[in-house]
């Protein structure tokens, strides 16, 4: 198998649905796309996905795993996309679930440019411990209000300063006047306190706009910005993630129409695997017990592909929100670990004096990890 | 509501789950994602959706009207995806189904270059018919088998001839090398003939590239090409149909991610309009009957919404493929009617002579809607 990439799928049958046909159409579907009598034998042979394995999981639920050889691909991403979910996401009772990745093919992506150590050493954090983020928010605030909070957030020492994946260029608070301010009140709080909190904006915008904003965002100082792959494209993202120089905060916008149970693209691939490969520096998921319906063992599953190894790709940090409860963050530490950055919205804003709570945490987390 | 966005939800309650609260959520998840107690009035007024019509439509099933301000999207469209379900694919049981446009909004937007009209005329068919597409395949074959096999297409008369989506920069049949032999073998064919056979070859590519294909595509004569918009980014789709002056034929690819009963984006919504707004000038999408469960109904929605009245923004070609039976096209033709282009893949390749009996299914057409 080392040269392919092997595919791992659920398949959930309806009632006379038959596992091996199900499995062989997805192997022509997502390859030459013609009925088996019509592909001439060489590239059956070598096109056409190959049966590894196949075995029941559950009452009419399957396991398949189907291999492609590398020139099904080249060595772009968008047809990788393709292969594994292009046609068959029009087709039900399909989940992919895994990819063991050909070493050759990995090799060609450069993954993160920081990972997790260089998102410490962006923020200036030596020990080993989480790190803690805060949102900046809500849209429709102005540029001085939300830059103002920004500023107090870096004064209370939190690490990472991200707005919401929602501010875009609204006329509340226009993207370039925001950048700006919220630069300055950052970089001006740093320089009073000794730190180096990291403020991330926001840079989803029309495909024209990138390239300038990221140019300006570099000259304000900006080091890390967001981004949502599935809102400007997956390899939009790979591409800013290979050639700015700034670390990729990922935002899951829009993933959650691959997540369902017996259809779709599993999130610990989608998040875990496939956006750190894109290049995503930290990739940001609904915690558990939050307002989206991911469960611990998802959520753990999504952090050990962050991390774990994979090629020379370097590790990339999970980062839990969705409305984390802060006062269980300490909970949520201990489960997640140490290489996680956390993400506390909603729960800040609920008190009276968002940034001084969000330093107290900080305070806990160094704390428990001391 | 002249001013806002007007979006349409199902909302599908669990046990215990009440419509009027999923519903306010919703309207706040999409745009200040904070709890209710800390949001600003004045922010509460502008910019949390407002609950315009909640109606049971079926068991535990509700309909759901929330508007928008313009303010909470600002100019750009993956800010618009955002709001119409970024966060909200993450929860379970919202299906989006339709939207009321701004028509402010709706008038920075370009939509199909071609449209309808465009489309004929760069197929040199004057009269009102269906169009007859052929699909390029299957992946595995050399450029210069997938030329000839072109060529032959063109000589046979048949109105566009399409590269499979899943043709990319492959070993087998380089993009490069593949554009140029096909472009010489359908302008070879075309000169003989007198026709105007379009080729459209797939430009799904790492987004680095996609400027110097495009230009070089320009300058080897080829008018239309084939975009992914879920493989490449929406908003990429959208420049290239606004700047390049080609016509853009739109694959649903990833797409059905979105097209659950309960939850996702209605396909009439997002490849019937949405697309449409993007730019396509032409969408395919998978016909009833064929190897996707889309219904007949759910079909000539999407060609309602295709060709329907949208601002000032051109109509779009319906392309209902996926696997029509020649043998039933007639039928089909009847059903879509004469502002349609028929994708005929497989069911072509099944014939001894393809492009021979793509000649005839032109014939065909043409007398039927003479």
């Amino acid at each position: 198998l080392e040269d392919r990439f092997g595919i791992t799928y659920q398949l959930s049958c309806i009632e006379g649905e038959r596992p091996e046909e199900k499995a062989g159409r997805i192997a022509f579907e997502q390859t030459v796309e013609l009925p088996q009598n019509c592909v001439p034998p060489d590239i059956r042979e070598r096109i056409v996905g190959r049966m590894e394995r196949l075995e029941p999981i559950a009452e009419r639920r399957f396991e398949a795993e189907i291999s492609y050889a590398q020139e099904t691909v080249g060595e772009e991403f968008p047809q990788f996309l393709n292969l594994l979910f292009g046609n068959i996401s029009l087709q039900r009772g399909i989940l992919v679930t895994a990819v063991e990745w050909p070493a050759s093919w990995l090799a060609r992506f450069a993954g993160p440019s920081f990972g997790i150590d260089g998102i410490r050493r962006l923020c200036g954090v030596e020990g080993r411990r989480p790190l803690l983020s805060a949102a900046l928010k809500p849209l429709g605030l102005s540029a001085g209000a939300l830059a103002r909070m920004a500023g107090r957030f870096a004064a209370a020492g939190v690490d990472i300063i991200k707005e919401d994946h929602g501010l875009a260029d609204q006329p509340a608070a226009p993207f370039m006047e925001r950048m700006e301010k919220c630069c300055e009140a950052v970089a001006e709080a740093n320089a009073v306190r000794g730190g180096s909190s990291l403020y991330i904006p926001n840079l989803n915008c029309n495909s024209e706009l990138l390239d300038s904003r990221l140019a300006v965002a570099k000259r304000m100082g900006v080091k890390s910005v967001l981004l949502s792959p599935l809102l400007i494209g997956p390899d939009t993202m790979r591409r800013v993630a290979a050639t700015s120089g700034l670390a990729v905060l990922a935002h899951p916008a829009l993933s959650g129409a691959y997540f369902h149970d017996d259809h779709g693209i599993a999130p610990e691939l989608l998040l875990g695997q496939i956006f750190r490969i894109l290049g995503a520096d930290a990739v940001i998921y609904p915690n558990a017990g939050g307002r989206f319906p991911f469960s611990i063992e998802r959520c753990l599953a999504i952090d050990s592909k962050l991390r774990g190894r994979l090629g020379s790709i370097r590790s990339a940090f999970p980062v839990p929100g969705g409305g984390i409860d802060s006062g269980r963050l300490s909970c949520w530490a201990k489960r997640h670990g140490p290489d996680t950055i956390f993400l506390i919205g909603g729960s800040l804003y609920a008190r009276r004096d968002p940034a001084g709570a969000g330093g107290e945490l900080l305070e806990m987390l160094k704390a428990d990890f001391s």
